[in-house]
């Protein structure tokens, strides 16, 4: 078993410290609303950008040198990687980890090849479950960076790939259901189009609902009990992608009856990109009864791309707490960190600070959010601007007694309405407040 | 009855034309794929940006001077606007337009005294109907402009507002029926949010839906037979508006069973503010079998808010065009120009040539869509592209035969899968084709 | 003189409190870093937003009714408005206001007639000037509203217009001084371009060059001492506007040999439309020398226009502040409330309670500003990340002592070279730390 | 030797052909406003993305398979790129090629090793230039990819980085001069910052004016002649590029006093990116006196990345060419393709048929542009908008002959000014005629 991270250490220090290999807000045991924050927050390291990240961007090579990449023989380099994301996750307490299939193994010339080298890490993990207490918190597979999706997975305008990617999908199911994985993921990178010139829309939506049929029909078949979720995101790598936001991929699932079957992964990033905020897609999600799981991470708003930063606002970790905490929890999903350390922050221990970056500000809105709660200022106001829906026409409208006739003699002689100020202004002072009082 | 544009003679001239007035491209008579180009195009005047605009922006006051607006008596004004909108769709020989109920006629001080006004109004449009052939394209309520709305028509927070949106509709689909009204609009221009932090989001999604049911029933009981339109805009008058794009508007009809009830009016600017070209956003619609009616402008994709400007870009109308080319047509909807003239615009005459200029463009993108269909070389390719799907291991997906085993079976000692190329460069260069051999 | 304000009381009352109507931590007399908060921060507040503006977007009429409004006579009118802005200003103990010359009084027949209106209010001021210590930070003239500034002002189509212009400002000029202003703002609303296709770009770019130097040249001649700010924004109202941004401006005065005549005042709203963070803008104006006021508002960065809400966001703030101890102030230039009331905040109390906000989240940036200074963790990182340029070949380097010769000798054969880590996920912590912990 | 495209024959076929590797509109020795097509346009190809990209992209590998890629030699590999860039070019009749310095030749461990690999290509190319009339437009050098230039080139905050980046460019600008390059590129992908929080603005600015300094002086030293050129671009790689656009680079210049000897290159697609159109930064840059050269490409406005498509857009193609025309060409600048294959556009005949459809897009643009010009409505209509300034007040306004005082008496009685439309709907059907008429 290798260590590759034997020089950190990593505590509680509180708010005053300025160690920056430290907790300054996230006290895992500490109770907010009765339950302790490690089992609000739920955290998860993503295994993709944590092992496998070096820096890379489109104009340019790789920045940072991990220690496990010297090990040259590829199964040996994915066991310690394996012992790598285990060591990581222990030292910073966090109790899960999230992968894509081809994160974990390298590939073989055909699919039996590739799935031999998979089941010998899934074997490793297992073995690693004996001796420590990280879990997987949802599995996925990569049907992306492969040439062979360079026109979709299963919405690809060729068959062979779409037997490939249901085949890939069936074995990812495995061994998430083998790791008890509490969720499994669908994001849909390569699902969408280039080009509307080249694109039989139809069809691959078609397609895109066989897949998922199938998937929940294996599912069922083996027994794998974990929550189904679709992961939004509007475009990149493809032009456009086809569950675009929340609300696109609720349509997806109504028309094709799968509304029951799948819940929805949310990211900070994906949500921007498609203009809304985070707040938004976690508001529509639960008002519709399809929130699941997050994606812990911020994008840079004058930017269009997904850059998957670590999480450092806490206007944003503060609302959207707010939305979880009003939703009633996040179990079974949880909070993955997909978040890359910037290309200049090349040292080992920058992933161990991006990560206390991130749950320390996650741990603040909690605790912001909380503050919101318990003080209830916010609720009392949206329940007065709306009072007028709790009696006289307004309950009757609520309660479904009304119609446009009975509408028309109630208000045809009536006079100036008299609305209430919405007093924005002052609301945002109080999301301010709580972020400065929380501690 | 006033006459405003008598100086004003639109004629046919052809594409060598060099005079503003005179059409370059629109020919109605012209027949394209079997059909006259108006009834193809089925091009509306939008009452609102005709009559009523004239200039002004958020910095500046109104810049142009209408004869009619010099008519000091209300009704008198508003009588003069109807001679005047149907004086100008016969010059321009279009035989629709398309109004909110408050454009027409004033305000009083109860909705009673308005819609006395509005009665009066829609009397003189009936005497009009006799010896003119322009007709209603679709009516709609203006629920968005007096200050009652400031939080919403149907999704506000103050019950009276409610019940006066919807007898605001109640009588707006009446008058719409008087008119023969082929199809009518429900634009949520403030059905939406300012912030989340004082907005109860489900009770506004619960209660938009309660009100559309409401139209529904009382279309029904009136026996109107004409179209429902819900027009996505992602945002602008509000932060974010709940019909935020097609997909939204659909997720929403099909949670609330509206979804053989509506269908979506779409437009060019609302489109490209939502992050989708509007070929994107008629693609979704027609797949979806949502297609109901377009709103023709063009917005300036460098600048974030609602320019509606005339549609000029030839590249916008043909792949319009196609869309609506193979989705069968518009029929009963048609295209609108929701465009209004730039501010510096300010001649009279501009009101035609803004319209000559948008008819024109549109009228290129037909031919020019309408070659890429005679040609079939984009379906071809397609077709080709996709041509594993017909048979074998395809087909047998298409058909609903395979599952993740069987996909297994077939795909896991397969070696490397070939694709082919998406050709998009190649694609791109027959659209322009079309438009340069269009004509 | 008129009172609107009597039921209105403000105080200090510190951070537990949620009074709306009270600063939580804006203690003007606190210091901070050896200065008054006050004269750090030299609040102003603009007379358009708080006087004239009711609440009037493109889709909808005014929501707000200001009490001045029901005085008839126009003049009687503007007198109360002054009376207004002044007891606005001392409840909340502003010390500044800003006005736009047309805000203040109406316009008449002529600029002659015009000209005798603002003579009279000017006078009214001067009257107030005696028994009250607000003052005026700066004025400005407004060559956007009215119809004559269709295309532009000094780049105009139109030589009356520029004349026209050239006369407006003279006027404001001489009452800006009369009224000692500190500043005087030129931002060209109307001066940019709607379509290249109709602009003849380099007689506009010149005429704006001679307009600048004939501004010079009058303040100059009337012993005007006040210091001229560009403002840059980069779109809205026209679709591209010549001062774009912070270095488009500089660019312009470099060229037109304006550079030590002007300074910017910068905004964040129109920082952010232009595509820079408002600390960006900053930073680049203080590097240049050409730092000059700044307006206080905030954007939404999901919606592309200038929303001009009040500031709560004190990520904002604190990296303003930050920018603006590190320029040694903004004297005298002064921070002024470019912002207004969101449509639904109908309250007249709302005024104050916008006001409040954005100065107690400037009040907070102040201090959490401060708090990064007086830790100087930001500074001693700098300070080592650069270090290889304080002695060896990188001091040689900045003393201008090295060439590609000399630089190609040094390095040839060199190994490879090592970089420090950027750590922005820490130095971000690090801001959120000083919000926390700012109070 | 090696060939590979020996299959591919390129032709003119005339605009009736659907053949994807002739020629539509790009007929190189035809004569247009009394120049060739070809010395109007002056075509270079880019090595980068012709030999060197093969559909990597974020999210996924290498979807395409170039045979010189085979050839397991480095230095071999280089000289077979170097005959394919040539054969390339030949086969498409394009005149020129750029490169950045680490296309064309592998790293060595040192720089004087890495000097010595691009000596022996450098070679090789003056060999092929004995048998070829295929010439370098322009040589730059890639400061960008290694990870040494993690924190910027000239802006690096590491002396040794400075050392290194003056050293490589002292090495390309001697080889381009070698090559007779008619221009010398920077584009400062690392010169600019990922925060604000770490970064020494002033030092960095200075230190690229140094550095720029420098480099002016060593080709002077050597006698280079070519054209020394600035590539704008707002962002990514890094966050915030210091030359963020054309105005930006400008003002740039001006302070450092190095306005004289720098020209800029501009690209579509980073002006987009940027926020302005393409015709607005040659306009800006032309009215300057800057216009250097052009990358011709075209982004995609819905996403916020550089996607470098190959130019298929007329209209953007028409306006860039008429202001090229009204700026007396680009010469010794040109038309460089920095434009990559779509990801799924894999054969390798892609190559071809992308840069044809460009060729033939930017072939239509300039018949459209010179359709514009001969028939001059365009001009004509700008000469009489602006035709108040050719005589009387608006003449002595121009000539500096006027002053405040003067307009104010001149303008102070007047009554209303009556402005001119703008006509923009009118002028932008001009365009789309031109585009349709220019065959």
């Amino acid at each position: 078993m290798k260590k590759f991270f034997e020089d950190i250490q990593i505590s509680f220090e509180g708010k005053d410290s300025i160690n920056p290999l430290a907790f300054k807000y996230y006290n895992k045991d500490e109770v907010i609303l009765g339950k302790k924050m490690e089992d609000h927050l739920r955290f998860a390291v993503a295994f993709w950008h944590t092992m496998n990240v070096q820096g890379r961007d489109m104009f340019g090579e790789e920045t940072m040198t991990r220690p496990w990449n010297s090990i040259s023989d590829p199964i040996e380099r994915a066991k310690a990687k394996i012992d790598g994301i285990f060591e990581f996750c222990e030292k910073l307490s966090v109790k899960f980890f999230c992968f894509h299939d081809r994160d974990i193994s390298p590939e073989g010339a055909t699919l039996r090849e590739t799935n031999k080298n998979l089941d010998i890490v899934i074997d490793y993990i297992k073995e690693k479950y004996k001796s420590s207490n990280v879990r997987l918190l949802w599995g996925t597979a990569n049907l992306f960076n492969n040439k062979r999706f360079l026109h979709g997975a299963s919405t690809t305008s060729n068959a062979d790939v779409f037997a490939y990617s249901a085949a890939q999908v069936k074995k990812a199911l495995e061994v998430t259901k083998e790791l008890n994985g509490q969720n499994y993921v669908f994001w849909g990178g390569r699902e969408g189009y280039e080009t509307l010139l080249n694109t039989n829309f139809k069809l691959e939506q078609e397609n895109l609902a066989r897949f998922l049929h199938m998937a929940v029909d294996y599912a069922e078949k083996i027994g794998f009990k974990g929550q189904f979720l679709i992961e939004p995101k509007p475009m990149e790598p493809t032009k456009h992608q086809y569950d675009y936001d929340a609300a696109n991929a609720y349509a997806f699932l109504l028309k094709n009856n799968l509304q029951d079957k799948f819940k929805l992964n949310l990211e900070v990033n994906h949500a921007t990109l498609s203009g809304h905020t985070f707040e938004h897609e976690i508001r529509y999600a639960r008002t519709n009864g399809i929130l699941g799981s997050l994606d812990a991470n911020q994008g840079d708003l004058f930017l269009g791309w997904d850059t998957d930063q670590f999480p450092t606002n806490a206007y944003i970790t503060t609302l959207a707490m707010y939305e979880v905490l009003k939703g009633g929890g996040i179990n079974p999903g949880g909070l993955n960190f997909d978040a890359k350390l910037r290309r200049p922050s090349i040292d080992l221990e920058d992933l161990f600070i991006g990560h206390i970056a991130g749950m320390d500000t996650f741990a603040l809105g909690l605790k912001a959010a909380a503050k919101l709660l318990e003080e209830g200022l916010l609720e009392k106001f949206v329940e007065e601007k709306y009072s007028s829906f709790d009696s006289g026409i307004g309950k009757s409208i609520v309660e479904g007694k009304e119609n446009f006739d009975s509408l028309e003699k109630y208000i045809i002689d009536k006079g100036e309405i008299i609305n209430k100020s919405g007093k924005q202004e002052y609301l945002e002072t109080l999301v301010t407040r709580a972020i400065v009082k929380a501690l």
